[in-house]
């Protein structure tokens, strides 16, 4: 596909500066992009490949338009990140096939409500309406109801959506995932384990990301809850009644043990494993393969993993922590030797 | 679905002390139970709910009986949180549709011995027979049978149970799980690896529960053994050859390396990593995102992650953490000082 | 399946000394093979087991040959564990029914090129071809194709192969493999996150194998690379655009954050987590559970776990190690100290 930097202004806006006509035919970035490439500059560190890309056009902030203009084209924009994340999604548009709705032949599907222009996988499952005996009677919940799947969400391949379970609009559950296997719940009994049956189900909200293979379990008494916005990367494991608040994205090979209370715009980086039962605030930032094994009450960035280092030194300073604690009495003892 | 006290008595035991006509419609946790709800009282540090919960009747052990019975009904037994797992299996099975038994027909099947009232999920696989040639002769195991799938287990939507695999009765494999891929087993040649094909199978116990998406190995020359009542959560990866005790538990996201065996109820936390060639005892409990490094012959609980901190002060103790050794030989030096 | 020694040295080669007649039924491991198997010594530390084997014959380096033969036959070879490994080969050939080629009835396939004799499994899924506009013009990249699967490379069941993705010849994707979701890029807006469509794909070379449920992401503009060799094992996430380079070998339940590139030859242990960004040498291995956060220039092994100790002390030496950073100031006043 070929666009003109006019008919990329007039779709996404930004300032133009340079040729109207030029025409680009792919998104590339700053380093390896050529003379037909639009590119873009979202990070300082990046600035010096500003003056030697061969970009047709580079989408800046306005502090860098007399250095990008003096080179080429330039698209002046106050966050050239979000403007490459828009042009990504207005370029897929029109390279690729557009998705169709419905339900592929393949899917097997117990009555469902789905919405407008929703998308289900080929190979998918989605489960069965739960049974509702006569007389039954439910004061404070209505009657479970069928799977609901919302306007314009798609179930990629092989995604299975079990009974009971909800995502609101405009979502994407991508392969493999599962929403609403059984949480991980036993009573002890005598040396064996009895189970608990999982009662609740999962509902999910608006413009929620479910990367493939990632596993979110129904709740126990109670549903697991996402929230609107929230982003989940593959293989990401969310335990029975969590509730994962709006915004909050989290990084492939996650973990959340069940009954953890996740705030709004938090993060967490791959392969972080987070406790059951705490309570994350708001804009809590987890680094990746940290353990998160105490309630955070305080936005911030909380770190915690071992440093990576040549195999003998490790081995010599992980021998050593084992006696840390005798370490710091030997300290005290010399603090108090007159 | 609503029930009286005096139904649930029956059914589930225990002794019941108030109204028998009183009727619960939906079990809830102390602090969110209404007046139609049941509750029970599983845990020490949630005693002071129980003067405050709204729930119609609370499930208590025998020393809370009093403080139960003189805020409403009470169903007075030894150990609350089993009584609770029995009522969640009895409520169920009044409000869900009875699974079906027999093979979806979605499921692609090759021959399976399958026993009464298994089931076999939508959209599942099991592998074939293989084929045995003529004129075999195993002198110390039986040919290798068709996969085997017990009664009363249920094969969830998707799950792959290869060629040769062996489930006991009443187990639940949910859905996405892989039981019987090959182990990850290469000899190094010159530079690249040559694969050693796996030749054992997967073989599973009764009342076993196997999460979403987790991935059972087969043996390279003996199986794979999961012993009776284990349970494994979502995620889990078990390598070849290993042999994982009865009733032992093992949370989300925990890898197991190949050869390695596990002792009888034993429990991992979520993430925890036991590399391979180990032998763990019975009764050893493993804390969340704990490497298990070498072999451990003595029952007891076992942890090693890095404690999470703020991600500043974090930085500090890690760059520390890399000169701990000679820490160690400076205060040895202090010490040594005249 | 019953085979003489003579069959397999005209197989496999090796020097036979001892009955060329005897047939053996079964590989196992010295400690547990019987008089009708034949076994491997691979590992120095398993010499003692040599003289006590039941194995009617032992494959040997030259320098155990007189220990071998002197308690019945052995086979003499540079290599026993690579001569073991290509034993299982042909073994599986001749018990194993042959897997059959094309592809499964019950697998979704869009337009794909498959090479000869590859096979898709059942319930796999490959997507679609993109829809290249009209008049589309891409100078440097060619037209991106259909899904490609190389000759003799076998997709398990249910794998998913998404849109434009290829692998080469004689590969092995296990069940449940997901190869082309949507990578996971968001641009910050405002508190929500706005979706980077991932136009890129993923391009695995020949003789790869990938473990069952196991996620390879799609690139955000280039492609995600596998190059030739690369042997992944189960429930894997690999990150948009990283590029593996060949015969690097991950055990199971890694994590390579995105854009990272991993040199030849290299290894890592089961759970490590290999950030974003970073340049990983050749011939470097990273141990299990291990967090790679900054680049690796030089060859060599890498570690950085936390010893796994009885949660007692770990508690008191992991408490110790928050205030790390302390102890060093306070054995640098003590030093000082005149």
């Amino acid at each position: 596909m070929q666009a003109s930097l006019a008919e990329l202004v007039a779709a996404l806006g930004g300032e133009l500066v340079g040729d109207a006509d030029c025409r680009v035919d792919a998104i590339a970035p700053l380093e390896r992009a050529g003379p037909s490439h639009i590119s873009f500059l979202a990070q300082a560190r990046l600035l010096p490949q500003l003056a030697t890309t061969a970009a047709a056009c580079v989408v800046v902030r306005p502090e860098h338009r007399d250095a990008a203009s003096a080179r080429g084209a330039a698209i002046v924009t106050a966050d050239p990140y979000l403007y490459f994340a828009r042009l990504t999604q207005w370029w897929a548009q029109r390279v690729r096939a557009r998705p169709e709705t419905g339900i592929h032949p393949s899917a097997v599907i117990e009555p469902v409500r789905d919405g407008p222009s929703a998308s289900v996988g080929p190979l998918a499952y989605i489960g069965a309406r739960r049974r509702i005996a006569a007389g039954a009677c439910w004061r404070r919940r209505p009657p479970r109801r069928d799977a609901e799947v919302g306007a314009g969400t798609r179930l990629g391949p092989r995604v299975v959506f079990e009974r009971g379970c909800r995502i609101g609009a405009r979502g994407l559950v991508q392969a493999g995932a599962v929403i609403g296997g059984d949480g991980f719940g036993f009573a002890p009994d005598q040396g064996s384990w009895v189970k608990i049956e999982q009662l609740g189900a999962v509902r999910i909200g608006d413009d929620v990301e479910i990367g493939a293979n990632t596993c979110i379990d129904r709740g126990a008494l109670d549903d697991t809850v996402i929230d609107d916005g929230v982003k989940l990367d593959n293989l990401i494991q969310i335990g029975h009644n969590c509730h994962i608040g709006a915004h909050t994205a989290m990084a492939g090979c996650t973990g959340v043990a069940g009954s953890t209370r996740i705030g709004r715009h938090c993060t967490a980086g791959g392969s972080a494993m987070i406790l059951g039962h705490l309570e994350i605030a708001d804009h809590v930032h987890i680094s990746a393969a940290t353990v998160v094994s105490r309630s955070i009450r305080k936005p911030g960035h909380y770190s915690g993993f071992f440093p990576m280092d040549d195999n003998a030194r490790w081995e010599k300073n992980a021998a050593t922590l084992k006696q840390l604690h005798t370490l710091r009495d030997r300290i005290r003892a010399l603090e108090n030797k007159p």
